[in-house]
């Protein structure tokens, strides 16, 4: 692999290649960011070289060569793995670097991942995103950052390139918080769209003619305009796989017993997901929560 | 009372006069169409009255005046009293004439509506409305209409006073039930609002700044944007009251009883609800839903 690149702009490792990972840093790359990446499947990596991005051989010759890096990955253990693993991040970049984790994760895990940064001399950033394939594929994301000052300015410049709204919510972990804030809207919203559907079906309404009606409204919401025409169409393709929602409900609900909360509705939003996974769908997208909501109607879809 | 106006526009007959019908009424007079109102409370008339309306001392009296009559008023049971009475609108309307109900009220109703206005010679429209108090005084309403097309058709002009978005959804019933559709999303967006700020706050983070970063991505929604910061505010004053949105959840889960749906984010709704007004907030805005949740959490809000 080449040296790191000195002077000019930092060089930005980053790891994970996704439905989000992937367009994202393309937009790293395009803004002009010095970019290695490293992917298990070096088949993953072929299309970001060919956009310019060096690639590494492991995670460990990547975060040696970085100033700065990025991961996005599955679930809270690979973020574990990547960043705090023996061969991880934190271990092998140099002292001065920052990580920046936009995995939507626990944020009791963002708040471990900043202590052993900082004690190795390197800022850490939790900074889940929202706004789906489209906002990723656009550049237009909005970006939950959580972290101190310093580590927070290190991290703007690359979230910036792919960010539209980025605000800094407070300390470690805060980004973390956020992104379940936000996740729980999008529990309800899913809910709400996929019984409105049913319930129009069922009452004899054409649900497209009823989706003119109501995304005018009150009851109108990104996830409508979204993913109510591929509900409609019975279109299951992931624009956010139904095993990674479970991953971020599962997170929020055991943030809540730990502090008491009562949150009902992603109690619900874990209940109808779990069935429809239990359908065969976690790898499906969100949308196909109709699924579960049908058969416990004893009704199919469409 | 002056004679009905002949030649030119028709002379409406306008009942329900409250946070949405006001603004309404007005919006109709303003297009020019001569307005006849009606309450019980005659106070209640005077500010149509002071913008152009003439009063007339009955409902008997203002369908007898009118060429097409609009209802806006609480419940089913004041929809039914006030078309289907025996001094109601259908049996004092002149053959030919049209009644509007925009009521969110039951499907089986407007149904049953329509066929008593059939009987006499007189259309039937069911047309209930969605966007809040806001939408009803900049007069942008999304509204959802059923009916034969012939008696849609001669309410056309009238909603266009005040609706932006006006979709013709089927016979008579169709307008209710899409109401209802549209309900549901609503009922989702409350409940994932409630537990989101409630989430936010719980975990120490300022809920005004989450909303700067969630209201961007995935998780928006018209509720967001017009009750979150009144939410955060503690500021309970109604928009729409949450005994009438109890009346919406009861029709919606009377007819999925019906039809044996399964809308389980529509019981949860109809629960939290029950309790908040339980707590004497029957008369507050649907955003106090929050009362029921921080209750159930053992906390105060905010």
């Amino acid at each position: 692999m080449a040296e790191r690149q000195h002077g000019g702009s930092p060089t930005v490792g980053w790891i994970g290649l996704g439905i989000m990972g992937g367009p994202m840093c393309r937009h790293v790359i395009n803004a002009g960011f010095d970019v290695i990446t490293y992917a298990r499947r070096p088949e993953a990596t072929a299309p970001l070289a060919e956009a310019g991005a060096r690639v590494a051989s492991s995670v460990a010759e990547l975060a040696a060569g970085s100033d700065l890096v990025a991961t996005i990955v599955g679930m809270p253990s690979d973020v574990e793995q990547v960043l705090l693993g023996d061969d991880g991040v934190i271990a092998n970049l140099r002292p001065g670097g920052t990580v920046v984790d936009l995995t939507t994760s626990e944020p009791a895990l963002a708040r471990r991942i900043a202590a052993a940064a900082g004690e190795r001399g390197l800022g850490a950033v939790d900074a889940p995103v929202s706004g789906g394939q489209g906002g990723a594929e656009r550049g237009t994301l909005s970006i939950m950052v959580g972290g101190d000052e310093a580590a927070v300015a290190a991290a703007e410049p690359v979230l910036r390139s792919f960010g539209e709204t980025i605000v800094h919510q407070g300390g470690p972990g805060a980004g973390q918080h956020t992104k379940a804030a936000n996740q729980i809207l999008v529990a309800g919203a899913m809910i709400a769209m996929c019984e409105s559907l049913l319930y129009a079906s069922a009452a004899g309404l054409d649900p497209t003619r009823v989706l003119e009606s109501v995304s005018r409204g009150a009851g109108s919401s990104a996830a409508l305009t979204a993913l109510a025409p591929k509900t409609i169409a019975a279109d299951w393709t992931p624009g956010f796989y139904i095993e990674h929602f479970l991953k971020d409900l599962g997170i929020i609900l055991a943030e809540a017993r730990r502090s008491g909360l009562a949150l009902p509705g992603v109690e619900l939003a874990e209940r109808l997901y779990r069935s429809v996974q239990r359908l065969g769908h976690g790898r499906s997208g969100t949308q196909a929560l109709i699924l579960a909501l049908a058969e416990e109607s004893g009704r199919s879809w469409p």
